[in-house]
């Protein structure tokens, strides 16, 4: 009798879809360790589709919605199953998980693959359904703390391993790390960390002489950037995993608390100019940006766009660091966490990892589903 | 009501003696999280040390026992706790734990601190009692089938964390690392790792041509070695961590698979001279390794000892590293794992860890045992 893991899939982009086909492609794996992922729902923000009966969707069902999302951002039509067409990421989408949970008797795991903010209420309120949540979406865990109590509340029922790595190295253990660390009593006095693929390729690139403003245009063509590169470029989203891990560590700040260095000037915003003004306007930053380079190579060290934990305060934003450290050796895409404990004092604990994509993301969503199996008998 | 784990101690050498002082001193951390690590029993190769009716030994005879133990080698005297003494790594250990789960009504959590090898059939028979199993111990995991399979059919109710980083960087987690990847489905293609802190010290010490007899001394002196240096330079140890990673993976091999470098002649082996003849013979290998390392050096390489892991087959010994490659930039007793992947396919995934010794050794098998919490209500 295989332990089924029930689960309820918010938000079918990228990751979501991926998750999917992991799903379908891992089933003869966890058959054979005696576990079946059971997929209850899959919700975007118009429809939510269920099962008949109360019956889990089958793997043909996974792969058609996982296509056609792809092909046409639309659930399928003709699905062997209950589509209900409603706008889904709002308080009504806890109703319809108590009312899974309620007809299946069984609890849930609820897995937050959308890049939605609003969808923090009614998390907080399926947390309260005691269900199990595993989140890849940074947005719950870095508003109000009425929304990030009530979650973080459900303690080791809830995981976010993918939040930290989101777009890069997925399945890098960093949160689960912090966690052991935190519990064997072992207290963390800093964290460094190039937490952001995109930057990383920007930074990095910036040594071998390029100018930021080609820099940027190449990384948008490459599909490394967000389609604005300034969502990228402002820091927002490092700000945000490295609000998550201070969060982790029992800091009550705010995302306004972390201080950010935004990579372009305000006279180039999104609310005054186009994404293609901006890259026209682009290369205005090409010379201070060069100069911060010649200086930092003249004493012997490289930018890099890193997050800063430490003293209860979160800073974000381009530093110096020499050659020949391991940040300063980095390149490309690599993401890097650098972990100073009590135990790992003069040499850190590090942690790095590439490989970018919803790939790896899903990778590391499905691991931390499986990491709850213990909670389904 | 705290959630409380019900721990029985094997081994009280210096790893033990840890542990017991991480469990008074994270008290007030676990109490807050509704959590009690209570142990039940503290066991040594003569004895077994188990609080009065079945209760759990209160911290005083915690502190007492590690400090008696630090002190003579010997459980401590007048304890307000039941002393039986018997050889006790044996079969008889296993009715004890039986007693212990039939006494309390609870189950156990078993954390195995000794460096026993014949300690393994009685762990074999406390996993048919359905107790969870933390190892330290690298040998149970690494001698017969017949032991392994017992242990590892506890699944995710076992945990062997620092058996892999025993002497450096206990909480690395390099096997959580590895179970998160397999889960998820990504396939393993090849783990290299410089697993030895006192070969890492030895490695990078021949680069700045010191000799190499020179360098095992000072290790010696400074205690990073075993008494008897072999013991070390042997690559037994580096070869049992390789196992366990590559069983792990489902492999089905013995030690005697694992392909191992010593870095010793048989002529100066411990059957036909003492640790003090060792150390004067041990000269006579200055000018062959000076000599590889020279080569190495020609080819812009470093020597590294490493485990590699790859194609179903365990190797382990010398190898050469570009100097620039994160292995040839590993300094001192630093440990480095790099795990190539499906996902990790060209920028392998890297952990690396500093910090020696029984106190995060010790911090490692606690954040072990607390993973272990969801299964005591």
């Amino acid at each position: 009798m295989a332990r089924k893991i029930q689960l309820t899939l918010l938000g079918c982009g990228g990751v979501g879809r991926q998750l999917l086909r992991h799903i379908v492609s891992t089933r003869k794996l966890h058959e054979d360790q005696g576990l079946r992922v059971a997929v209850m729902a899959v919700v975007d923000s118009k429809s939510i589709v269920l099962g008949e009966k109360n019956e889990e969707l089958d793997d043909t069902a996974l792969l058609q919605i996982s296509l056609a999302k792809e092909k046409n951002n639309q659930m399928p039509a003709g699905l062997n199953a209950r589509a209900v067409r409603k706008e889904y990421f709002d308080a009504t989408l806890a109703a319809a998980i108590r009312t899974i949970t309620e007809e299946t008797g069984r609890p849930l795991v609820v897995a937050d693959c959308t890049a939605s903010e609003k969808i923090g209420q009614a998390l907080a309120e399926i947390a309260d359904l005691n269900c199990c949540i595993v989140l890849a979406n940074k947005k719950p865990l870095t508003s109000s703390f009425n929304v990030y109590d009530r979650i973080a509340a459900l303690n080791r029922r809830y995981r976010c391993e993918s939040t930290v790595k989101q777009e890069v190295g997925a399945a890098l253990p960093v949160i689960a790390t912090l966690n052991r660390l935190l519990n064997s009593g072992d207290s963390i006095r800093k964290i460094v960390g190039a937490l952001s693929g995109t930057l990383g390729f920007v930074m990095s690139r910036l040594e071998y002489g390029e100018s930021f403003s080609d820099i940027v245009r190449q990384a948008k063509e490459l599909g490394y950037t967000e389609p604005d590169p300034r969502d990228d470029l402002g820091g927002m989203d490092v700000a945000r995993k490295a609000l998550i891990m201070a969060r982790l560590m029992g800091w009550r700040i705010n995302l306004e608390d972390v201080e950010v260095e935004c990579l372009y000037p305000p006279s180039l915003a999104p609310k005054l100019m186009s994404t293609m003004q901006f890259l026209k306007g682009l290369p205005e930053l090409d010379l201070p940006m060069r100069n911060r380079v010649k200086e930092a190579a003249a004493r012997g060290c490289v930018l890099r766009y890193v997050a800063t934990i430490e003293n209860f305060h979160c800073k974000v934003g381009i530093v110096e660091q020499p050659q020949q450290s391991a940040l300063g050796q980095l390149h490309g895409s690599d993401n890097l966490v650098e972990i100073f404990t009590r135990c790992y004092s003069t040499s850190p604990l590090v942690i790095k990892g590439a490989g970018a994509g919803n790939d790896t993301t899903a990778a590391g969503v499905l691991a931390d589903v499986l990491d709850l199996q213990d909670y389904f008998g």
